[in-house]
């Protein structure tokens, strides 16, 4: 699965590391690279008081070395979104079975003495992926060879990172060369590479996003996974500064059936689709003059399959555009990715 | 003055330094620091070879300190950007002498051990101006009380410090409680405080944006120094998250007479002064819907009195806005503050 690598390497496969996690809730890292990576995850690994699996084999460090894991990753949460004590001596044990350990959290696994001095001992890699590298120059703004498709969305958290993983399986699957290009934390872990958009300073982001997708194949595509919306009023800069550095050919923008406020901002109601395309192709334009819209990743996952078909159907008819729900595919989404491909 | 005060102070008042600089273009923040915190310069200070002057009374660092200084700042750039050697026993005589060290430069004071000691062995500060607060919140998108007033560009450097500058003292002079807001290293040693917008995480920029121009008084003006241009191809996502933080009441759009290509990218067009007007008030109506537009800040300083003023009345005309330079003054400028408080 080469389509998904990306500069910036982590160690694969993977071990996932399930903590004793007992809300599946907090496991969406661990789902996301089951579905996404499940080929490049030897098995799982959880400690006593754990209830949440994948559905992968499980198995202990040892014998995930022993199957070529590379290296174990977090792949759980908890609600304060730190590494707790507990599972110290697992990720340690890692170590000493010769894993690398890899983190998407906010806390920093250096910051732990017990790993530092484990890894520094046993001369493993502590690998954080909210860091972003250390060399983002300013954007330039000059345009790159190649194809360039961007997710974008309504809100947060609605589909951006999935739309853009299988418009990147369906374009392989037609036999085009495609690399998805991660700009956050799960699809970081996913990809095995990319940049956390979010981390980056501010004046160097759209830089950051140009580094992501750097010249390509005349016929190369990537396909970048969006952050934010262009209407969200704590990360829109962030939405901005990577539709500019990205310089995609190509939009699809993304929304959730039924949400009509942002996310963790009552007062805010959502954008329209029609407003979300309208005001990305005209700031797009600013750095790629041809991009176009190519249609819509409808997430429909809280309704029911007669009525999911249905509002794509009457949501195409309505914009005048391909909608599809890329995590129920079918007819629809292959009209999706005839309009991006066209 | 206080109504340049933030809530990050630096110790004031200053004394300048001009280190060894022979090219006055080397030393805009010592000229900024003269025209809009004269009244906070007690003197400068320069070694040998310095041909720059400011006109401000020339002084030992001793002297400044009897004369109530608290800090000496770098008034000066370099070519690269650094705090060559040659400055450097020249700092050490200033802490000796009691003075704090403020720099609005990349290099870091804390980087160059002979300050970092003498600091300590003197109890001296080293204040880097370029290093954002440490706990800044993801924005809420809250209404705030109080008035704000932002400035805003067709591109960089073209003016929106001084104009926000001057619209800040025009109001004071008329006898209304405006405070000015500063995001970028001259506007923070000349106001005494501020956030450094450019150099925050892109995620919290917008609330970076909310927490320099917290709640007010009813009739209370902020007026808030613009950073990059919302079309500027590597630094608009900076432009649109301090736009959606500061939920500007007024903007005020500001341009230079003859600019045609945005600085640094020859390759983009500046967008017109109406284009800039109606993309900020879409999409700044996000954050607050009641924005307006209170007028244009044309820079004419590369024309002569008379073209200047005939571009001024003819731009007026085209526009049914006020426009004026806010360094020549007068009657326009004086229609464009009327425009902004109206």
């Amino acid at each position: 699965m080469n389509h998904l690598k990306s500069d910036v390497v982590l160690p694969q496969p993977y071990l996932l590391f399930l903590g004793d996690t007992t809300e599946p809730g907090y496991a969406k890292t661990a789902f996301g690279l089951r579905d996404w990576a499940g080929g490049r995850c030897v098995g799982e690994y959880a400690i006593d008081g754990a209830t949440v699996v994948t559905g992968l084999a499980r198995m202990t460090p040892e014998q995930a070395a022993a199957s070529g894991a590379k290296a174990i990753v977090i792949g759980v949460a908890n609600s304060g979104g730190f590494i707790p004590a507990t599972w110290w001596p697992a990720l340690v044990r890692a170590m000493e079975a010769g894993l690398d350990v890899v983190s998407g959290m906010h806390a920093r696994l250096r910051d732990i003495d017990v790993l530092r001095e484990a890894a520094a001992r046993l001369g493993r890699r502590l690998i954080d992926v909210r860091e972003p590298p250390s060399a983002i120059p300013i954007a330039t703004g000059k345009p790159r060879t190649g194809k360039r498709l961007l997710t974008l969305g309504t809100d947060c958290a609605l589909g951006k990172k999935y739309t853009a993983l299988a418009l990147t399986h369906a374009f392989v699957a037609r036999g085009i060369d495609a690399t998805f290009r991660a700009t956050g934390q799960t699809g970081i872990l996913i990809a095995g590479g990319g940049i956390p958009m979010d981390a980056v300073v501010a004046d160097f982001a759209a830089g950051a996003a140009e580094m992501l997708s750097p010249d390509a194949a005349e016929h190369h595509w990537d396909v970048i996974e969006g952050q934010g919306s262009l209407f969200h009023p704590a990360y829109a800069g962030v939405s901005l500064a990577l539709l500019h550095g990205s310089q995609p050919d190509v939009i699809v923008a993304c929304h959730e059936a039924g949400r009509e406020r942002v996310l963790g901002h009552p007062a805010y109601a959502l954008p329209s689709i029609e407003e979300t395309i309208d005001l990305a192709l005209r700031l797009g334009a600013r750095t790629n003059p041809r991009i176009r819209c190519g249609g819509v990743g409808l997430n429909t996952s809280r309704l029911e399959e007669t009525a999911a078909l249905r509002l794509l159907a009457s949501e195409s008819d309505r914009l005048g555009l391909p909608v599809a729900d890329p995590m129920r595919g079918g007819a629809s989404f292959e009209r999706l990715v005839d309009a991006c491909l066209s």
